[in-house]
């Protein structure tokens, strides 16, 4: 099977930035604190004032093509990961096409999916690229949830945080290669993460904005992550200790932990960024694997691991390649 | 290289239906008949009250499955192509999904793409089949246009229905084959066509709703698809007089009618069906199939053409086999 490769990440993050303390969230010390130990997310980055989705897609895309090994006119395909689009139509590959001056004969298009966005775009991506349709891709993940949480539900606005991702897929070595990828999905959760009043649904019996069922989601994510890691694992002929890192979607520390917990994984094994970023949505995985390349050697594998809004999660096995390292 | 097939396609339309008459336009008989002349558009499917995108594209993706020869739990990749969702998070996907009861391996997400949505889809999944990520993917296209259209814009509201198709793409002989299929964007024409305030872009100096320029967008249409149709027919070794029938995205018969004029191609190979449907955005393509297929023998080949907002635009060379006929 031909080998994919996710060569190269840029990010881009909201202007502005948003600390949960008490002068932001008008709450007393004690709540911030406790809200913030246990979340662990201290501050978020968020879009500045007109500042939106496409903005911080095109940032980061231009940022890919500055430091990265292809022209805009080699990119073939462009999927834009998004939740939180300018307009419903047209999308928001089509601003980013445009601003970066790609080729007619690229295709591009936006795909809608949350926390699972990363690894859909890159399992997507990579399967169209092994059936003949694309030799240079790049996947965008960008959104700006903080325009559709409600200032006074505390439980999910000290959680996101705005950015943007652009990645550089390929078939020549470097980076991280796709070993392999699953993606699952239960439309049955649709209501326990709804943003309301958001698109064509009236919602009336909503206040405007994103609501979240945190129990729920907390228990689905304990529920299937670990199921998803085992399949993973057995696919590939793996077992835990084998994989380097786990690099899951960067919900939050409460999150994270419990399922570092019921895996049985070590602190090592399971990095986070969230302290400064918040939960980015489909950008986290790509923003935290660009922490971590400093710390990987050439054959470690990362389970990455996204989940959440569908509800929708996916896993794909990567193995890292140091810069200048070209074997498989 | 793996033939993919279009096997089978159903298809829901808007429960309630708007006629372009002087009661419904408030507009002359004089002024009503000059629309329809020029538009070949004489009554739209538009969605009842309180139907949304979701239930077109369940109600279509249901009976694919009562007809078609696979179970909900046979549908291993489900997209949903749309621009009208009931929510911005999540997608309508997810609704369907949930509704159909698939099965929680599915890969399930919406894309983003309006009038060549039906030939991206087609495009993204027969690659990924070919790539070895799917056997058996359901493509829905669905659209509610009609809630985001200016009662006061004339121009527009004419043109737009309300339907939803679901197709099944598998690599079981039947239907149409999929010979060849390419996808062109042009995002600097972005501001051709837009919804303002449909999502996170305020849009204040506009009115909300669809904006379309349809001098730009005819000059556009004008200008690309006479390419894009000789690329097609260029990659396969084929003249216009090979091909049986030309499936244009029924956009409206003022456009189709100079694009066949420029393309000198026969009223035979360019069949229309907006009179009653109007411009069903990326589910006109498939309905216009499902309409020719009595008329198709085994061996016709089709060339599909989707073109519109983004600027996006796409063409697929299908190859009809009548039922039963199991060869190549």
């Amino acid at each position: 099977m031909t080998s994919i490769y996710l060569n190269l990440i840029a990010s881009a993050l909201g202007s502005s930035r948003e600390i949960n303390d008490p002068a932001t969230l008008l709450q007393s010390p004690a709540d911030c604190e406790r809200l913030v130990q246990k979340t662990g997310v201290h501050s978020r980055p968020v879009a500045g004032p007109g500042e939106q989705t496409s903005d911080l897609a095109i940032r980061a895309a231009r940022k890919l093509i500055e430091v990265g090994p292809y022209a805009a006119s080699d990119i073939d395909t462009l999927v834009v990961c998004t939740q939180t689009p300018d307009h419903l139509i047209p999308g928001v590959s089509s601003r980013v096409h445009g601003a970066l001056g790609l080729a007619e004969n690229c295709c591009a298009l936006d795909i809608n999916q949350g926390c699972s966005g990363f690894i859909y775009g890159v399992h997507v991506l990579s399967a169209m690229m092994r059936g003949g349709a694309s030799e240079r891709a790049m996947l965008v993940n960008a959104d700006t949830y903080s325009r559709l949480l409600r200032s006074d539900d505390l439980t999910t606005r000290v959680l996101f945080g705005d950015a943007a991702t652009a990645s550089i897929l390929s078939k020549v070595p470097g980076g991280f290669r796709l070993v392999s990828s699953r993606c699952y999905s239960d439309g049955t959760g649709y209501e326990d993460f709804v943003a309301r009043g958001s698109a064509l649904s009236k919602d009336e019996a909503f206040a405007t904005g994103i609501h979240m069922d945190g129990a729920n989601i907390l228990r689905f994510a304990l529920r299937v992550v670990p199921g998803a890691v085992a399949d993973s694992l057995r696919d590939n002929g793996l077992d835990a200790s084998q994989v380097r890192m786990f690099a899951f979607h960067q919900a939050n520390s409460f999150v994270i932990g419990k399922l570092a917990y019921k895996m049985g994984l070590t602190p090592e094994q399971v990095p986070q960024n969230c302290a400064e970023l918040g939960n980015t949505v489909s950008a986290s995985i790509p923003l935290l694997l660009m922490d971590q390349v400093p710390s990987l050697k050439t054959g470690d594998r990362v389970l990455a691991v996204g989940f959440g809004v569908g509800l929708s999660w996916a896993t794909a096995l990567l193995e890292y390649s140091e810069p200048g390292h070209t074997g498989d």
